[in-house]
């Protein structure tokens, strides 16, 4: 089994700690050292480094030889971002380069998993799924009637349960109203959709074919020229040639290949905002459930978040459910249930132009 | 008329802006220069530089030489602090050193006067009244139930009223509780005592010489080395023995002067926490109550005081009714209504040996 770490994405909802030059997935916010490493790292017991492909944005690509020295990863850098289905073709095709047909999990370097024995027990059914044919995908086993994922609904088609507890998949369904969300929730029938599949390179570069036939075409302009010295020419050219399209929209929606979710129950959290960071890091909390790092004196507050991430002291005092980031040359004060709108602050900065602190 | 204008006080309230180096008196945070200055120069109509005394620490006086430079103010640096007595004391004894027995008005350096007109109208009729003899209060006609501040009842007594709108005070009282407070405000007899005093040089000192005989003997030693080459030995030899007593307790609870109040109407506030900063320059408020100042970035907030006062970006979302403040080396972050308790703050880095930030 092969894995393609998606590590693209830029990454505005950590702001300030996440900049365009050091995005989420190589911060170390969760306290398991930068998230795309702990993704690796998690996979070890399945999955050895040589097995591992990680993509992400050119810009990114030395801070990943630096993370990953003296492990033979593989590191491919995307000349420009294109979304998730032209580069989980890369993945494919790269996997199919390395000489396999094995399956590949194709897995977002941002997420968070408290139970990775769980996470692992799963994805190694699915890949023995996947070997069979069809697409196979972890569906989170939802905690609370949650509105800011998609969810996959399952059938009561146990095909494929011979070799992994997976069911049938009948529909992946956006975003729900709260309303929706409680029904979800209640019925047992619906999972998070957490955007971790696992197929051979065959059925994806298949499907690829398929549906994007554009893709499949600037696909195999990269995969004639790997191993030559246009490589990187081929890749760049074929690379913005190429439609910015979601393997989910592009794909997913209108695939005829079987596709089967698998129900895991893994302690998964996709670290959306810095008030589920707050909610992960629960154990770390005072009485008063403040949760702090770096030189901080917190006094009368409560459920708020205070890190300083700087030599600086940052100091509150009666605070209640607040969120404060101080990374030396700006610092964030923010309603910690407001976190998921930081996106506002950074489109500011982009109209008016302060690109030091983007 | 002379003019002597306390700049003593360690002015932890606008922490982290405030510090033992540069206390409230010598910030800029009304936006009319540093407090000293505006409170020296509201009074030029009225009294001219060379009739003004600046009483103030040994620390201070580098700083007060640069703030006055080119002015022909007195600046005195008392060795060490010791409350209101020994420094009127002084400030009675330099007027005499120079020459006069005219009424000296003690001022504190830190308040704010909106109407400076007004203010030195009233000072002027508590000049004239204390040249007859007798101590002399300017009583700030208050606004609203304030439980912050002492209060002067005063009698029905118009004693003195023909040289100004003058009346006999019946008490200084403590700080009240909330129903006490409307009491005071309701019954039209009680005004804020602001520790503005009038009176000649030879009231004040007659008044120590009988009640306090030590402090007394210690002015007179420094009065007798006045415009000698001992007098810093002496100044210093004399303060370390005073003992540390302010005028209200040390004078004015037992005096047998006769007493008066002038009730003054001239928008006086004694800027005593960033909340009442905020209210102070409420006119500087953006349409959602927000105060910023420097280089900031507010979105969604409301009733919010957002200083920057470095080059740092101060980045805020979702905020109500909150304060920060950013000093380059520090961010306080409080809830504004809880502005009067970050002498807590400063505490809790005494404690700690946190002293550069002190």
């Amino acid at each position: 089994m092969f894995a393609a770490i998606m590590c693209g994405g830029s990454g505005t909802r950590f702001w300030p700690a996440s900049r365009r030059q050091r995005p989420k997935q190589f911060l170390n916010i969760t306290g398991k050292g930068p998230m795309v490493v702990d993704t690796c790292d998690r996979l070890t017991p399945l999955i050895a480094d040589d097995r591992v492909i990680l993509i992400l944005g050119k810009d990114h690509r030395e801070e990943a030889r630096t993370l990953f020295k003296g492990r033979n990863v593989h590191i491919l850098a995307e000349p420009v971002g294109r979304n998730t289905a032209p580069c989980m073709g890369l993945g494919a095709l790269y996997a199919q380069h390395l000489g396999s047909q094995e399956p590949v999990a194709f897995l977002p370097a941002d997420h968070f998993i408290s139970n990775p024995e769980a996470f692992l027990k799963d994805l190694e059914s699915a890949g023995k799924l996947a070997a069979q044919g069809g697409i196979v995908t972890l569906g989170i086993v939802p905690t609370r009637p949650e509105t800011g994922y998609g969810y996959i609904r399952k059938t009561q088609d146990k095909t494929g349960s011979d070799v992994a507890n997976a069911y049938k998949v009948s529909a992946f369904v956006e975003k729900p109203d709260v309303q929706k969300a409680h029904e979800y929730l209640n019925s047992g029938d619906y999972y998070w959709n957490a955007g971790i599949f696992v197929a051979t390179p065959k059925t994806i570069l298949t499907e690829i074919g398929t549906q994007l036939p554009d893709l499949h075409e600037g696909l195999g302009r990269v995969a004639a020229a790997l191993g030559t010295d246009r490589f990187e020419a081929e890749f760049k050219g074929a690379y913005e040639n190429m439609e910015s399209i979601s393997f989910d929209y592009g794909i997913m929606e209108n695939t005829r290949q079987p596709v089967y979710v698998i129900p895991s129950d893994c302690g998964w959290s996709d670290v959306g905002s810095w008030e589920s960071l707050y909610e992960l890091r629960g154990s770390e909390r005072d009485k008063d459930w403040n949760l702090t790092e770096g030189d901080t004196l917190v006094i009368d507050c409560e459920k708020s978040f205070v890190s300083s991430q700087s030599n600086r002291l940052v100091a509150c005092l009666g605070l209640k459910e607040c969120l404060v980031v101080d990374t030396g040359d700006t610092v964030l004060v923010a309603d910690l249930s407001q976190s998921q709108n930081i996106r506002k602050i950074v489109d500011r900065l982009k109209e008016t132009g302060k690109d030091t602190f983007l």
